[in-house]
């Protein structure tokens, strides 16, 4: 991984893999592809096509199979038709053996029916687990957390959480944090596998663990949970419900692709579709994504559109006021954007909390006139140089001065609003903030146009 | 943090310690205070005025300021004025206990004699460990590595290797992974802690680790760091030089803020603006960062205007094509940026890199021509039924049509060609790729009516 002699050996382990599972020479197969790391075999996974995925099966065990599984990236039908393929008994048994969070992200892309029918085959302690999670909602805390955690008493010693460490380790997520609970199961505590190690055998667990445990609770937003990850540098963070009991943990893996759908998620509104990080497309998928919003946007278009055909009388006699239309629309659109990605992001890191949204609209506002002026300012003097005409190029530059000031205004005015009604604000990104500003933009630009008429004919 | 009690007793904690620090009760105040989680600490931290940070200084030993100031999160001016209110040896002392990775993010801020006064009362141990850091390139894996990692021989046993762990467990950053290094101190294998539990105690190292390391070259860009680390679902990725001698390791909170970091950026540019993120601004700030985006989107709008200008006769006879104008120009403007963030989302996330560049435009056209066909059929609908005039419906729609077709297909290439030539495809984006396709737009659009000028009149 680290250089191209890497790469190179990767590549090559991978045309010896593929000769050997077309050799259907199982045995040494299996020693070299179980040899590598689970990414690197479900990379492999992913390359091969449904008969030489059918001998794979065959060549190893669900168990084996389940920590690949964990590991590819595919689309919901992907998932459907990988799972098809397998005899069921096969997949349930696989299913069962993965860690019950991501077991539950598959589950969760399939039909009712398909998911009951898993469930009844695969043993019932892996069926109840999964069952637990399989009804928490999406982007949840309850939805992205596992409930294989390693507990323990308060009145136990820290040898006895050694031992118990040493028997969950292969089954455990993780074994970095042993969580302490009383005996009705609420959390009390919690102590590391650092603190563990340095403390001496016999003392008892009471007196080293932290009693200050940062928790999430189960109905918790991911993106919170990821947030409060991130600010505590925590590799796993207890779930709970409202009276403190332990519900299961969140582990940072978990976190950090949430981090990564959030910030996809904000990035794909801001241009207005409704997921860019699908990876495989065809143009017809591509465009069944993009049609809404474009679709969305022309009769929005056909609002403003209407807007300047009210002014078509101002239009044939001053055809030249035509030329500023993009211009004028153009900066206000992108201001408004600006405004807007500020507020988006301040609203996500919630760092935009912290003040009064008063202050922020002001702010804004301030801003506007700072940057409306600057630019207002250069206008009149280009258009003026260009046209030879101060008195269009003075238009152009209040027009300029005032569209700045109202579309930074309305640019942060809008996820400001959208958050208070419970919306995610990143909705209105964009394209949507785009239009409004083009309707902005037309309104004060014609109204100044047509009120000082006289003076441009 | 899970529900509201807890935010309520945060609170109160706050409240208390405030008065404590008035009161000047150091005894009762570190009582309190060091019982919170750092985190905790440093948002009670950055709270504070001036007067009383000075104050809090004077409770706190530099061993216990250096895991605050590892906490907080403030721009570059605050670190430096941070820093100048401490005294000279107290900074220094601070710096030195900290991970020596942050130390230097830290010290990344400050100029250069600073620094070097810093490093210069400071003990030799740690001044040595920071310089080593300092020389590596920003956004490199070198920038973000530590050097405070556990490693040992292949030949010693499990046990001295816990004994190891047991010694280094206050000072490494993480001790989860235990590095094995030859001789020469190259990088042979790794073993986790949770592997070294579960072995027996006179096992050797060589027996239980693994060989296949996956390690990270010290030149690599952190954004590949941050997607390997997030792929292997890695809690330390070590870092390597050409001939494979270990460096330092990088850890995986380090790396949700790179996620997060590049994320950001990403956004901020599809907004057109320098840094989206930043949390103190005033009017005037706000304005430094977004003008220079607007002013070079002002000029290259006067360029679309000029080129408006130069069909100013056809204007003159059709006032009503100049209705169109917006809405044909965001069109392509929001299909574009569409197209546009598709691919540098997948630059970013190494998805395009597995395809053909061919084939990925190819698929953008005829995602273009889908989009752009069926906004054109609606388009010469919507316009024959508000305008009544079938022509002016048909040269409008075929506009859209190959408008969407032009612009999908830019909107894919621009950042193809970027990438090409190694600069950040994520610059063009948002307000370049919305001029690059109005001045598409307008050339199609009034093109056509042009050509078409009889049928219009």
């Amino acid at each position: 991984m680290n250089n191209e002699k890497e790469q190179e050996r990767k590549e090559q382990t991978e045309l010896v893999l593929f000769h050997l599972l077309h050799l259907r020479d199982i045995e040494t197969f299996r020693e070299e592809f179980l040899n590598l790391h689970s990414y690197d075999q479900a990379q492999f996974y992913e390359e091969l096509n449904e008969e030489e995925r059918l001998i794979l099966y065959s060549f190893l065990s669900p168990e084996e199979m389940a920590s690949i599984f964990e590991s590819i990236e595919v689309s919901e039908e992907e998932y459907k038709e990988l799972l098809g393929e397998m005899m069921p008994d096969f997949a349930a048994n696989m299913l069962a053996d993965m860690y019950a969070d991501d077991a539950v992200d598959v589950l969760n892309e399939l039909d009712k029916e398909q998911v009951a029918s898993y469930l009844t085959i695969m043993n019932d302690e892996a069926a109840d687990e999964i069952k637990e999670l399989l009804h928490y909602e999406e982007s949840t805390a309850g939805s992205i957390m596992t409930t294989e955690y390693v507990a323990i008493y308060a009145n136990e010693t820290v040898s006895s959480a050694m031992r118990i460490l040493k028997e969950k380790a292969p089954v455990a997520e993780t074994i970095y944090y042993v969580f302490v609970i009383d005996d009705e199961k609420r959390l009390v505590g919690v102590i590391s596998l650092r603190d563990l190690i340095v403390a001496e055998d016999d003392t008892l667990i009471r007196e080293v663990m932290s009693e200050r445990v940062v928790s999430v609770s189960v109905a918790e937003d991911q993106e919170k949970v990821a947030r409060t990850m991130r600010d505590y540098d925590f590799l796993a963070l207890p779930v709970v419900d409202f009276q403190n009991h332990l519900l299961g943990i969140i582990t940072v893996d978990d976190v950090m692709d949430v981090i990564d759908e959030e910030a996809s998620d904000d990035y794909s509104k801001l241009a207005g579709i409704s997921d860019v990080d699908d990876t495989i497309r065809t143009p017809f998928s591509a465009a069944k994504k993009r049609l809404p919003w474009l679709v969305i946007l022309l009769f929005l278009g056909m609002l403003t559109a209407n807007l300047i055909g009210q002014f078509e009388e101002t239009l044939d006699k001053v055809a030249i006021l035509a030329v500023f239309i993009p211009l004028i629309g153009g900066m206000a659109g992108n201001t408004g954007t600006q405004a807007l990605a500020v507020a988006v992001r301040g609203i996500a890191t919630g760092e935009a909390d912290k003040e009064s949204k008063w202050k922020l609209i002001v702010r804004e506002g301030l801003t506007g006139v700072i940057t409306g002026g600057s630019c207002g300012i250069l206008v009149v003097f280009v258009v003026y140089i260009w046209q030879h005409s101060f008195v269009l190029g003075l238009l152009v530059g209040a027009s300029i001065f005032a569209t700045l000031i109202a579309a930074t205004i309305a640019g942060a005015l809008v996820p400001i609003i959208m958050h208070k009604f419970k919306i995610d604000p990143a909705v209105a990104s964009g394209p949507f903030i785009t239009t409004v500003n083009d309707i902005i933009s037309v309104l004060i630009y014609f109204g100044l146009a047509t009120t000082f008429m006289s003076y441009l004919t």
